[in-house]
This record gives C-alpha cells, structure tokens and sequence, in this order.
C-alpha cells in the first residue's frame, strides 16, 4: 500500500517578515499589529499575545481578523515600550493551552529565550535585504596585469594556473596576483551572475595571501593596486548598482603590525604584551591579539570619525564591512569587551551594513545595538552539509569526527533552533553560505549534483546569500586552502551548468520579494525532502528541495513553475524526482 | 499482559555537582576536572569536551577513567580561561555522533546557551546550601502583645483570627498585629521544623501589611516593632545558629515615600517624573518606580557601604537580602540598567546572600555576577502545580485559562528547560517553593494529599526550599491574599500528620548531603510517577513521588528506606502506591 504524502500545514505560525509584522522597523513607543494564523484543525478558542514591557509579563487578547481557507488569522499588538520586545501566543485550544514561540508550538512552558523578538533598534540599511553577496579573495580573482613595483621580501610568485601549495613551507606566501583592477576589471562577470554586493577578504598589507595578518590599516596593499585601486573599484562598481563591503580584523593584527613593531609607541597598550610573551589569537605567533582596553587603540581602529571603520567607508567609499573572529574580539581571560566592541563599531558605522564572522552559535550577539548579521556557519552551512555531503570524512568547523548524517527534517530542525534565538531582523540579515575561504569548496564536499541542490537552499531560504568567487562556475578544493584556487577565466573550464543554475537562482530571488524578504514556513521536512513556503504580501512561493526520488505529495494550491518543471494543480501530484529542486509562485 | 517497568537509568550524565566536577568553585586559570557517565549499551567509543575559551571552540579528548557497573566514568579538563565557561561533551557513538549539553542528549547541533556552565566568579555564601528557608509574612506570623505606640492613621486592625477582608476597601491596611518580637518569641517552633534561614517580607515603614510600599528606608517600622526588635531578632536567631535575610524594593518605593514626597530634593532625581506624572510599577500609583540613572540613588539605595543594602547587614545583623519585583528594577523604557542593578547590589552585599525575585524565566539574569540565585516559580513552583493541582481555575501567575494539565514527564522536562540555561551554581541556589505570600496556599489548589507530594519534591530536589509559615501545619488560603492568614498558634488546628512530614522531610535533606548539594539524575518520568537520583560523593539518594498507584519498578540496587518504608532489594519490585512518595539510600 502506497502511503499518500500531504503537505502538512504548520498548525501555526508567526514570524518576523511583513505579512505577520505590521512594522518589521518600528521606534520605541510605536505600537505594531503583529498577526498569527492557525490551522481551523487545531481548533483554537482564544489567543493571547504575551509582551514582557519593562520585565514584566503581560498578557492580551487577540481578534480573529479574518478566516481564509483553512486557517484564522489573528491580530494583536505589541507596545514597543523598550527597544527589544519579545513577544509570544498563548493559544487556548479544544485539547489544552499551547504557547507559540520561535521554536514552534509547546504545550510545555517555554523560557524567554525563543521569544520573537521585535526591535527599536535602527536597523541595517534598507539596501541589504535585497543583496546577493560575491566573496573575493583579491590575490586569487583577477590579475590586471598592472605593474605594482618591486614585491616584498616575503613574496612568492606563482602562475595563476598552479595548484594551491598546501602543506608547503610558505605557503602562506604564496602570491597568485590577483588585484583589485583585477575585480574592476571584471565586474560584468558578477553582474552577469546577478550579484550586487562585493565582499572583499582584507586589503590591507600583510605578510601572507590571506592578509588578516595586516601590518597597517592605512593603506591598501600596493600588491593589490593600493589606495587608487580600491578608490576606482567602488566607484566602478556603484556605477553599476553595486556595493563593496571590506573584512578587518578587529580581534587581531599580524606581528608584522606598526603598532606591535618593537619600540612603537603603543605597543604595550594595544596588545597583551607580558615581556617576551603576549596574547594571540589561537596561539598563532603571528597574530597578536588587541587588548581593547585601550581608548586609543578603539579610537584609532573603530570608534568614532577618523577610525579605520570610518575611514574606508567616508574616504574609499566602502559600503560596509565584515569583521574578523567576531567571537573572540575584545575577549581574553578577565576581560570581557566583545559586546562593547559591536556596539561602538556599529555606532561608527552609520547606514553602513555591518557582518561579522561568526562560525558557531552568535545567537548571543545578535541582539541590542551590535553587528547587523553573522556569517550563518551553524544556521545554515553546517546543517546544510550534513544533508548533502557526500565526502563526510572532511574537516568539519573543528568538530571531531566525520560529518554528522543529517536528514532533511533535521536540517528543518537545526535551522530553526539558531533562527529562534535572535530577532527575525538579524536572522534574515545573517550571511548565508555553503562555504568561503575558510572551508572546503561545497562542491567537493556535496558533488554535483548536490552543489546544486545547496545552491537553490542558498537562494530561497532567508539570509544574505554568498557566494564564493568560482562557485558559479564549479571550482573545486578539497580543504580550506585549496578553496581558495585562482579564478578560471577560461570559460572552457567552467561547468556551463553550473553557471546557469546559479545565474537562473540569483534571478529568481532578485526578482522575487518574497525570497528576499518574505516569511518562511515549514510545510515537510523527512528524511530526503524540504518543502517550504516563502511568503510576502500578495506573493507566496513554494519550494521543494529533493535529495533523492520519493514519493509525490499533493499540490495544496495551483502554481506556476518559475524553474520551468510543471505546474501545479490543488491536490494533483507533484514531482517526485530527486536529487532536484522546484519552485512554484501559488496563485493568490 | 501487565508491562514490567524498568528504571531507565540516563544514558549519559553530567552536571555540576560534586560527583562530576573537580572544583564547583575554581578561579580563573584554574584547571577543573569533569567526569561525565555513559551506560555501556550506548557504546560509547570516544567523547570530547567542548570549551569556549575567548569564544573560540576548542576540543579536548576525554579519558575512560573506570567502567562501573554498567557504566563508564570518563574524565576531561576544563580550563577556566574566562570567569565564566561553557562546555559541553561529544560522544562518538555506533551509531553517530551526540552531543550532552544540560539539556540532555542531542544527535543534532544545540545552540551554545544549554552548555553546562562553570563559573570562577565569586560563589555565594556556603552556609546558603545547607539552608531550608522559613518565610514569614510579619504582620501575619506572631504577635509579642508588646506597646508600639498609637498607630498611624491608614492601619485598621483586625483581631488574629479574623478573615481575610480581601476585595474589600482598605483590605491591605487591614493590620493583624504581628510583630519581630512575635517572630524572636517562636523561634523554637522554627527550630523544631528545622528549617534554618528566616526570610521576612518587608519590615520597613509603609502604608499597608504587606509593606511593599516603603516610606522609608531609614529605620523599621514601629509596628514591628522598630529597629529594637529586628536587631533583637537576627541576635536570637543568630544564637541558635539560624540566619535572617530581608525584603527590599529596588524597582520602586510607595508614594508615601520620603523621597517621593512633594518638595524633596531628590524626587525629579530618583523617579521618573514628568509633571503630574510618573512612572510606576506595573501601573499602580502607589508604587513609584525609581530612576537607577540616579548615582545618588544608586549610592542611597545599594552601591556601596552606608547605602541601604549594606547599613541592615553591617548594623542589624542581616544576612542577605531578597529583592522584590528584580525582573524590572532599572529597567524602563529606554533605559536598561538591570544586570547594573543586580551587579552593584552583589558587590555591596560581600559574603551575605542575594536572592531575587523572579516570577518568570529568571535565566537570563543567573549568569555573571548578579543575584546569587532568584525565586524559583518558573522552573519549580509552576511545573509542581500543573501536575498536582487539583483545583485548576486558580491564578495562575497572570497566565489566561486553567493552570495546563502536566503529567509527570512534562513536570520533569520543564525543570529541565530552565535548569539548563543557568550555571549549576545558580540553579542551586535559587529559592524553590510550593506557594509564598505572593500566592494562593498549594495546599489549597493541590489538597492536602498532593501537598504532601509537592512537599516531598520541595525538599529532595535542587534549589533552597523554602516554606511559607503556615504551609507546615495545613493553612489554607485560596488567592493571594487569603494565603497570608495569620499563623495558627493553637495546635488543636493543626494538621499534625502534615507537620510531622514536614518536620521529617527538613529533617532528611538536613542530614543528607545528597540532597542539599548533590546532582540530579532523572531515572523515570510519566504521567503518574517521578523517580530521581541525588547523588553526592560516597551517598546516593533514590526518590519516587507517584501521583497514583501503578505498576511497580524494579530496584535498580539494594537501598535502605529512609521514609518508613520497605527497603530495596535489587530487581525486586518497589512500592507502587500513590499517591506517596519514597526515599532509599543506596548501598555503595
């Protein structure tokens, strides 16, 4: 007997996105409707909604706005008395009470920390939702060809067709020579692709390739171009309609660094310096660790007018930045500054957009007045390989072991577990990755086929979406440095179908608000299969994410293939084949 | 076919008692040991401890210390890089990968916010574990017949064994008559139950019996008999190895206050006053709310010595302080001052105790070095009512509808959620309670039967227990209000198998480490029973509460009752009546 598969309706649901949120931004004393909508199954009598103004529990009733279908919508209303709010429902039902948080439905008491949250906080600019985001590492994108002057003493030429010398001794010196005319040069390739947002990993000299080792922050590397380079890169691309974001290490400089140079000025009170001996992070010689302490070293580096912060985005024209090691900046031992390291960089920052890396839970700092987003490593791309890898013995963000073996409703499950902890604003302006320059390439991880499959979870699920330079086109690595290979500009190496794909996602989420922006539910999630809604007002898309062949549910609603499969007819068999993925726009 | 039920004993456990960890108390840069147990059938082949020294993840493998029984004892170190530190376990498994935070087992990836917590942060005063607190309401616990001169002129006295004159006018100027002379002349009745911690709801000055409207600070009120009676009190107490904490508002004083009069110095400065107006405590004119912005007030009220917090230590003998209304203290609109609050008071307070009230989810004011622990309704008082309540119609701490319907495993599961986003340390030291001034009396919601239940798990679980005066002799009270009847001195009304349960279950956590300082293993949990373990090194307590008669388990080992019961002999078949509860001491 064949089992018919349904689309199970959550029973309820809420979220932060604007067809539940009457002002997904609203200032401190506002009062915003919020609405929820509960399957009529469910059988719900009464809703409460239940604010915590100024610590203090309250509760008020809900009205049924409107029945549509098979669901109640249900309006209430948040005060905005304090800048963060959170909020939740207490849905009284035929079979007992049931309280709606951000982790879903319990008839169990729920603590605080899975609230909504909704803040009063000034919120990132408005430009950042609609972002899909392109990571360049600049020594490896493009060469321009320019002269740049006599190379460093520590500089190692490479052909831009040699492999990644991983393992070597000076490795880390090796230079491709990459610049940032390079990427100048080649920005209808990323406006071909469809993304709008550069990312560029740090510019600044160093003593390495990666260059978070800076040993200034007053100028950009001459091996890059320098100063002009940088100045007629962002010109070129808001010429286009693009921005550019740079990447600081707030938690560290290279030992190369002026301010650590033996005999400078400021050395003992920027580092942790103890004699002979001083602070690093992760006990890497080279990257002396910043004691923030310092009123000049913040001063100097990010708070206030004339910092570096300020700096590259007033005189460079940069449009935001993505900080370094996030998690440990401002913290070491006793001392204990990480939060007042956000606060005042964003303060500085202004309608700049601000990320940080952050490679594991940041739920703790995605609240108040700090980074706009993190880097989704544990929302999204470590659940993500652990549905599609298929190469599980690789390294995994440091966790011992093999990759765990995730299925689809485990995915489901974790993602929303991070989601829950923070306000739906920073969830959806947290980066959404497969991989980076810190990773493995997701293509050698997954294969093929299930590069694809990450990709389109990339493009519909809610964050910034990045993309690292020479996905689209099927680059491979397989570990952290070899990721980071030089771009193929041959296109006779580039996986075409590959390309399309990405090309064809970017699209579809450019010109779909409710990818960029809209609610998302989660209609199915087993073992091989995700199918989801992304909801906007008067725009609701469904997506089905296959990673093998299975048995088809029934369409809930018509719908129009928008990745040219079949339409859709109510209670008429969907695709059933896999690895692949659909998306439908549902008729209203 | 009749089901033979099994302890399920946990398959992995670790918390952070003694058994489990080296050093409950380390300082920074200490090395602690931690021990973690897994049962054999879970196959254990390899576990990591997690840490997050500066916000970096860092893994260390741990070492099979022993196999017990059937049970291996592993072995790992963390490094107390920071004054407070995460950690968690990886367990490689046959059959994949998972995670132990203090939310138990996990196959997916936990948010960091369940990791258990150390802290190197100040402990709270030793004698705190070992405390069962007696809360006494003055006005309503004993009368010493002593002259305090003519009354003001709100009070309205009533004769002791007069009703409750709630919902009527002037019902909270209704005055009883007792006195802290009262309390000093029966401390032999407090002794006799045992319990060795007096702690008294305000005895400052106001205009009402519950004197949480203060009108002032400087002194205690007359009609307790002034500052006389109170340093008599804590001296009488003291001589009998008993301790005394007190009651203050720090969020807000009565409008009667000295501070608040009109024309005083420092109203505009202390309140939040505009015009007319003012900000208050949940809306109620009488209770204006302080302004913490306010160095003076800040100075006055608890920053540092001569503030109040310190002058009733230092000159009256106290020994702590609970603070009322703490999930709102400095905390209004835009201003957020409440963790500055809670961190000057505990610097002020030194090696006296600091326990706060919190109605809801205390969670996140239980970590740094804020309240020592706060009141537990939350993750104790809730849970026990929605499984024991006979009456469900009651108030509910401001929640709609009926209390919920818990079974057994649902009671459980919440302690659980909320334990486990606190460091061990404060989750042993906030105040468990059945009822308080604050409440109806449980037994009047849980019947005498269930009291005695609730009673039982009270006193062997987690937390300092705490029992209202009263509770121990059967008083009744069905709201809030009706619960502060005054105490009934003629024993011809008490229930006097209800007060020697009490008085012999005071008497078994005093003389058992296990139960005052020992972890917390659930072993069973449904509807009907509980079965936990509290073990401390060299004594395991095992503890069955069961709401109802059901199928026996069988004695995982051999124990000694300690409740008047039959012993255990392994594999037999232990008690299965209901409701009732046993305790065993395990043979080693």
């Amino acid at each position: 007997m064949r089992h018919r598969r349904t689309l199970c309706n959550t029973r309820a649901h809420h979220d932060g996105s604007p067809l539940y949120v009457g002002d997904p931004s609203p200032s401190l004393g506002d009062r915003v409707q919020v609405f929820l909508r509960t399957s009529l199954d469910l059988d719900v009598r009464q809703v409460h909604v239940r604010t915590t103004p100024d610590g203090e529990p309250r509760f008020a009733e809900a009205t049924a706005d409107r029945v549509t279908g098979s669901e109640t919508w249900w309006r209430a209303t948040v005060e905005m008395v304090n800048p963060e709010c959170g909020y939740r429902f207490l849905l009284r039902t035929a079979s007992g009470p049931l309280w709606l948080t951000a982790a879903g439905l319990s008839p169990l008491d729920v603590p605080d920390t899975t609230d909504f949250l909704l803040t009063a906080n000034p919120p990132p600019p408005a430009w950042a939702a609609d972002s899909v985001i392109y990571q360049i590492f600049p020594d490896r994108f493009a060469r321009s060809g320019r002269d740049h002057g006599p190379d460093p003493a520590w500089v190692r030429r490479a052909d831009w067709d040699d492999p990644i010398p991983w393992g070597r001794d000076g490795a880390l010196q090796q230079i491709y020579g990459g610049d940032l005319w390079g990427v100048a040069d080649r920005l209808d390739h990323i406006a071909d692709l469809g993304a709008n947002l550069l990312y560029l990993t740090p510019f600044f000299p160093a003593r390495s390739n990666h260059r978070y080792d800076a040993t200034t922050f007053d100028r950009v590397d001459p091996l890059l171009g320098g100063d002009e380079a940088l100045r007629a890169l962002t010109a070129a691309a808001h010429a286009r309609g693009m921005r550019v974001i740079g990447d600081i290490t707030l938690n560290h400089s290279g030992d190369g660094h002026e301010w650590f140079a033996e005999g400078s000025a400021v050395r003992e009170d920027f580092y942790y310096v103890d004699g002979p001996d001083y602070a690093t992070f992760a006990g890497v010689r080279t990257l002396p660790k910043f004691d923030h302490r310092s009123a000049e070293l913040r001063r100097r580096l990010y708070d206030g007018p004339g910092s570096v912060i300020a700096r590259y985005l007033d005189e460079f024209g940069l449009d935001g930045w993505r900080v370094d090691v996030a998690q440990s900046a401002g913290r070491h031992g006793g001392v204990e500054l990480n939060d007042q390291v956000a606060r005042l960089t964003r303060a500085t920052v202004g309608d700049a957009l601000l990320l940080a890396e952050h490679q594991f839970d940041a739920s703790g700092v995605l609240r108040g007045t700090g980074w706009h987003g993190t880097m989704s490593y544990a929302g999204f791309a470590r659940p993500v390989w652990s549905w599609l890898a298929r190469e599980r013995s690789t390294e995994f963000w440091g966790v011992p072991g093999p990759i765990p073996q995730y299925g689809g409703a485990d995915v489901a499950e974790v993602m929303r577990r991070y989601a829950a902890l923070v306000p739906w604003r920073a969830h959806t302006h947290n980066l959404t990755l497969l991989d980076s320059h810190d990773t493995a390439r997701f293509r050698s991880i997954a294969g093929r086929e299930h590069q694809h499959l990450g990709a389109a979870l990339l493009l519909t699920l809610p964050g910034l979406p990045m993309i690292f330079a020479g996905d689209e086109v099927g680059v491979e690595g397989v570990h952290l440095e070899d990721g980071r290979r030089p771009f193929p500009w041959d296109t006779a190496r580039w996986d075409q179908g590959t390309y399309r794909l990405y090309r064809d996602l970017v699209a579809l989420r450019r010109s779909h608000e409710a990818l960029r922006t809209g609610g998302l539910r989660w209609l199915h999630a087993d073992a091989d299969t995700l199918v989801y809604e992304r909801a906007a007002p008067g725009q609701t898309l469904l997506v089905q994410v296959s990673r093998a062949a299975h048995e088809p549910f029934r369409a809930p609603a018509a719908g129009v293939s928008l990745t040219g499969g079949p339409d859709l007819r109510p209670g008429s068999p969907m695709p059933a084949d896999g690895p692949a993925f659909h998306v439908w726009e549902l008729e209203a």
